[in-house]
């Protein structure tokens, strides 16, 4: 299988990538690895592989380009020429940790839409205290969401959970403002209708304060209110920790009482740690396309090949394709 | 100043409804306080005051009576009539720590919305890590909110923090999912273009993972997504606290250190801990409406008066009805 990955995008670029790269193909004997970007800043890290190869190019998408105009514009920028590495048929899926917006043009533009899919959309497995995670779709792909796109969310969401998670009969929840049916906005009540005559287990609303207590596998909402909803959590979590950090650092009492405390502290902050998950995926393309965090380090890089790995292994795709032709066929 | 209070409203009714109000009038020698519920008790608990009247009635709604037909057949229910010495003159204004749907219903029948008004907003201020708060509206009165109620919205949580919690010029920032004029759905981007001809400090587009950080006094978003806001902060910061607890008992050296920090660790916990800023206003009446929390113990209540009183004596309803005006002449 060969996954190509934008080895110019993310922060800390390309020393973290080429350094997940490596560590996936050793976990990995089937994997082959397509390093795109430039093959001098690349080669400083890079121990040299049968299974990782370099194409090279010295443009890259910026995280302050605007999206679509980068994508249009800069043909041969890392993160394009790794999509167009998949239209091509030389790779069999990517992963980029660069400017999301940029990545969705190019999954939308250069690596395509699956017939049907209105929308893609772009989904985070989110940390649960259980440890099992949730996927939350869509983040953000699409900001003004019709209820067959998040009926479509939810037969994508299934699919991705059942064969690249293994997760037997995932329980799909609508996000809402309450859990009674009738609850919710115009958009919601409508997608309930829809969500709970599909072919999928559905298990009614859900809300937003029981997600991380591992209330459904995957859950759908619209763009705008699931971006609102990730950078909450995000947000929150991180303001506890640095008050929770600041109340540890505040006598010499406490630092000595953190100090014993540092082991089961960071076990705390790796629960809350997403990039164990993998990449948020961008789904309803013809490939896997992994958006992996702009902050990532070598080892997000790995989860986010495992990942790929995962999806185009179980053929993600190309069971949402024949999915989402069914329930067009039944409507 | 008169204010009455429905004390069989909440899960600590009437104890501890009781006990906030005992506590408000030792604390505001111009409060007078009628509390509305069974009498025999609400006298369990009540130490005479000249200042605390109580109004017998023995119907109740409960939490799970569907808010509007409550109002309608319960007319003698202890929050109904709570409300109705508003609407009678016999009170400045009322709270209540009952059925939220409830109270809002009464407060649309009973109390009545200012001439003008849309959609009255529920607005909560929020903890932030500084301690100075910030007002979210709407969180959930109105789903399917428009561009127009949340300019309105921008308007009654200027004036509300500028009247009742004595923010100069406070800054009103708009959630969004990014913070560029052009980023959002529909709603937010037609929003946009009005709040930055208003006649508000309007600071433009805040995003949800700084809301903790402060990045504005008054946030104005439609009801489903600060619902859900709103909720996605209890969830994360109840869901860490709880990660903590179990971390810090893991073993006996965490124990250990554990009670050490416990004094710290309380601070922090005080710090997410809303109740300290009053209960949530409901913004648009023609008297000043406020909700409790349902869990609210004495401490809430009382806190919950004081803003009942500051809102009352600054005379916020009135002040909004003159802006809306204006701003009705205007357009």
């Amino acid at each position: 299988m060969k996954l190509a990955i934008d080895a110019m995008g993310g922060d800390n670029a390309p020393k973290e990538i080429v350094l997940g790269a490596m560590k996936a193909v050793q976990a990995f004997n089937d994997v082959h690895i397509i390093l795109v970007g430039d093959e001098n800043k690349i080669k400083e890290h890079l121990v040299p592989s049968e299974r990782i190869e370099v194409l090279h190019t010295e443009e890259v998408i910026l995280a302050t380009d605007e999206p679509v105009r980068a994508v249009r514009r800069k043909k041969d920028a890392s993160m394009v020429l790794a999509a167009r590495q998949v239209t091509e048929g030389k790779a069999d899926a990517c992963i980029s940790a660069g400017n999301t917006g940029a990545l969705m043009a190019a999954g939308l533009f250069v690596v395509g839409r699956i017939e049907g899919i209105e929308r893609p959309a772009l989904a985070p497995t989110l940390p649960t205290i259980g440890g099992e995670g949730f996927l939350l779709l869509d983040v953000g792909a699409n900001a003004d969401a019709k209820p067959e796109h998040l009926l479509q969310y939810a037969v994508m969401g299934s699919i991705y959970s059942e064969k690249a998670r293994g997760i037997k009969n995932p329980r799909v929840g609508l996000l809402n403002i309450g859990t009674e049916e009738k609850k919710g906005n115009e958009l919601t009540k409508s997608a309930y209708a829809l969500l709970k005559e599909a072919d999928i287990n559905f298990i009614g609303n859900v809300e937003a304060r029981d997600l991380l207590d591992g209330v459904a596998d995957v859950v759908v909402t619209d763009g705008f209110t699931g971006n609102m909803v990730l950078k909450t959590i995000e947000g929150t979590a991180m303001s506890v920790f640095n008050m929770l950090k600041s109340a540890l650092t505040s006598s010499v009492k406490s630092k000595l009482a953190a100090a014993v405390l540092k082991p089961d502290l960071k076990v705390l902050k790796n629960k809350m740690d997403y990039s164990e998950y993998g990449g948020a995926g961008l789904f309803g393309l013809k490939a896997p396309v992994i958006k992996a965090h702009g902050s990532s380090e070598s080892n997000a890089i790995y989860n986010a090949i495992r990942q790929a790995r995962e999806m185009a292994a179980n053929d993600v795709s190309g069971t949402i394709k024949k999915a989402i032709e069914e329930v067009q066929i039944s409507q």
